[in-house]
C-alpha cells in the first residue's frame, strides 16, 4: 500500500526537502507519494511546519500522524483541531554537527592553525604546541550537546571540565556545578566553550567578572546563545589582552550586522550560525524512520505530550 | 641512593631538557642528580643523542644504560664500545601529536573554516557543510600513526578507508591493499591523508596518475614524508581544479625555501613539519620511565637489539 505524504510548508522548505524525503522514505523500505497537494482525506501523514498555511486539521480524517519539521512545537501544541500525534523532530545531525564544530574549532585553536592558514609568507615558524593533555578544556553547559562535545574532546586527550547547574556525573569528564564550580570551571581554562541554554540564568553568564577569572590568554568558543555573553565585557577582555581569541557563532543580532565590531576584530571569528543546523538529510531520515516504525506498531520518537507542551 | 644521570647532547638539547628531566625523574619517584659533568666511572645513567662528543663509552664502568634522545638509533648501533642496553626513544607524545594535527585538518577542511577566518568582511556565508558520516576519508598507511589517526577520524563519525601494503583488520575501518585497493582508496577520497613511510616504493606515491583517481574537489593532507608526493603533479591539479586543497606539513627540501610556489600557492597551506615531534615533556617522562623500570628490575620499552639494527 503506498502511504500519501503530505508536505505542509513553505517554498523554501518544499525545495530543500523534495528530493531527500522520497529517498529517505525508500530507504526505510516505505512505498510513499509525496506531495504538497494530496486531498485530506487521502493523506496517511503530515510533514509539517508550523507556519505553514494548514492550520484546520479537522478534514485530514485518515491522517495518522503530524510528523514537525523541527524541534520546536510551541506553536502547534494549542492547536485544538490537532487530535492525531504530533511527533517533534529529534535528528541526530544537531548533536553530531555540533560535536563537529566544537572539535575542529579546539583543536583550530589548540593546534594554533590561524598563524598558518593566515601566514602563508615564507617563514617557516615551527613553533610546536603542546598536546592535547597539556590544555584545558572548560564546558560550560552538560547537556546533550555539552556532553556529547565534553566526551569527544576527552577521547582526543584534552581534560575536559564540565560545569552545570546541577552537579553531572559524566566518565572522563571533570563535573563541576554551582557558584564555586563556576569559579573553579573559569579560573582552569585555557579554552572555555559556552554550550548553556538561553534563559534567564544565563544572560550574561561571560562577564567581566567571570571574564577575569579566565587565565591570561584563555580563548573564548560559543556556539550556544549570543545573549550569553556579555559583547562588551569580550570585546574588552580581546583588547586588553586578558583573552587571545574568540570564536563566536552565535550573536544578538542574526546575521550579525556588516558594521559590527566583531567582524573586524582582529581577534574574533565569526561563524554564521552554522555549529548545528537541522540538514534536510538526517531530519528527512528522521521522519522516514518514524512513519515506519508507526507502521510497523512500533512508537514514534519524539511523540509530544501536548499537556506538558514538549 | 642518588642516580647520577649524565646528559650527553648539544647545548640546544640541554636547554630543552635541564628542567624537564629532573620534574620527570621526581615524579617517576628517581632520586636522581642530572649533569653534563659526571665522571665517567661515577655516572649510572646516560641519557644520550648519537651527535654528541660522547663516543668512546669505555670509562663508563658503572653506568647500566644508554637512553637514546630520539627514535633513530642508526648512528649509534655500530659504536663497539657500547656494551651496556641502548634503549631508543618511544615516546606516545609522537603519536597522539600526529592524532591532533591530522584529526584538527581533517575538521578544518571538513568545516571549511579558511572561508571564516579568511572572510571576515561582514558576509554572514551561512553555507552549511555535510555531517562528517557524509565526508569520505582515505588514510595512506596503515602503521602505528595512520591506524592511530584513522581510529580518531573514525571515532568523529568519518568514514575511513585505510589502505596498506600488506592487508590490515582495524575494527570500522574499510582496509584496503594492493594495487586494486589503492585504486579503490583513492578514487573513493574526498579527503586523502598519506602516512605511509618513506620507502623507494612511496616515493612519488602521489603522481599524476594517481591524484586522477582522487575525485574532483579532493583534499590531500600529507603529514608523512615530502617525496611521497609529485610536487609537480600536485601542483597542476590544484592549478586544473582537479583537487581543492593541499596541506603540507613536509617537504622534500626543510626548511621549504621561501620562494617555493607552495608558499605562494592560495590552494596550499605549508604548515613547517610540526604535526609529529618529539616535546622534550612526554620524552623525559619516558627516559624517567625507563629508568624507573630497570631500577626495579623490570625491562625497559625500546631496548635494541644491535644485531637487527633497531
Amino acid at each position: 500500500m503506498t502511504l500519501n505524504i503530505l508536505f505542509a510548508a513553505t517554498d523554501a522548505r518544499w525545495d530543500e526537502y523534495k528530493d531527500v524525503l522520497p529517498q529517505a522514505f525508500a530507504h526505510a523500505g516505505l512505498k510513499t507519494e509525496l506531495s504538497r497537494n494530496h486531498a485530506p482525506d487521502q493523506t496517511d501523514y503530515i510533514v509539517y511546519a508550523p507556519n505553514s498555511p494548514l492550520q484546520d486539521f479537522t478534514p485530514y480524517t485518515r491522517a495518522k500522524a503530524v510528523l514537525n519539521l523541527w524541534a520546536g512545537v510551541e506553536e502547534v501544541t494549542h492547536n485544538q483541531s490537532l487530535t492525531i500525534p504530533l511527533v517533534r523532530m529529534v535528528d541526530h545531525g544537531l548533536t553530531q554537527g555540533m560535536v563537529e564544530w566544537v572539535t575542529g574549532h579546539t583543536l583550530r585553536h589548540h593546534l594554533g592553525m590561524d598563524a598558518h592558514i593566515l601566514g602563508q609568507d615564507g617563514q617557516w615558524r615551527s613553533t610546536v604546541p603542546p598536546l592535547a593533555e597539556d590544555r584545558r578544556v572548560t564546558i560550560l553547559g552538560l547537556g546533550t550537546l555539552g556532553t556529547a562535545c565534553a566526551q569527544a574532546l576527552c577521547a582526543l586527550g584534552f581534560p575536559v571540565t564540565g560545569w552545570s547547574r546541577s552537579q553531572k556525573h559524566i566518565h572522563g569528564i571533570r563535573c563541576l556545578a554551582g557558584g564555586d564550580g563556576l569559579r573553579e570551571a573559569l579560573s582552569s581554562a585555557d579554552i572555555v566553550i559556552l554550550l548553556v541554554p538561553q534563559t534567564t540564568a544565563t544572560m550574561n553568564l561571560l562577564n567581566d567578572d567571570r571574564i577575569a577569572l579566565l587565565p591570561k590568554g584563555a580563548i573564548v568558543i560559543n556556539p550556544a546563545r549570543g545573549p550569553v555573553i556579555d559583547d562588551d565585557a569580550l570585546l574588552g577582555a580581546l583588547d586588553s589582552g586578558h583573552l587571545a581569541h574568540a570564536t563566536l557563532d552565535v550573536f544578538r543580532t542574526e546575521p550579525l550586522p556588516p558594521a559590527h565590531r566583531f567582524w573586524t576584530h582582529p581577534q574574533v571569528t565569526v561563524t554564521p550560525h552554522i555549529a548545528s543546523v537541522t540538514r534536510p538529510k538526517t531530519a528527512a531520515a528522521a521522519i522516514a524512520a518514524n512513519i515506519a516504525r508507526n507502521e510497523a506498531g512500533n512508537d514514534m520518537i519524539g511523540v509530544v505530550d501536548r499537556g506538558a507542551g514538549y
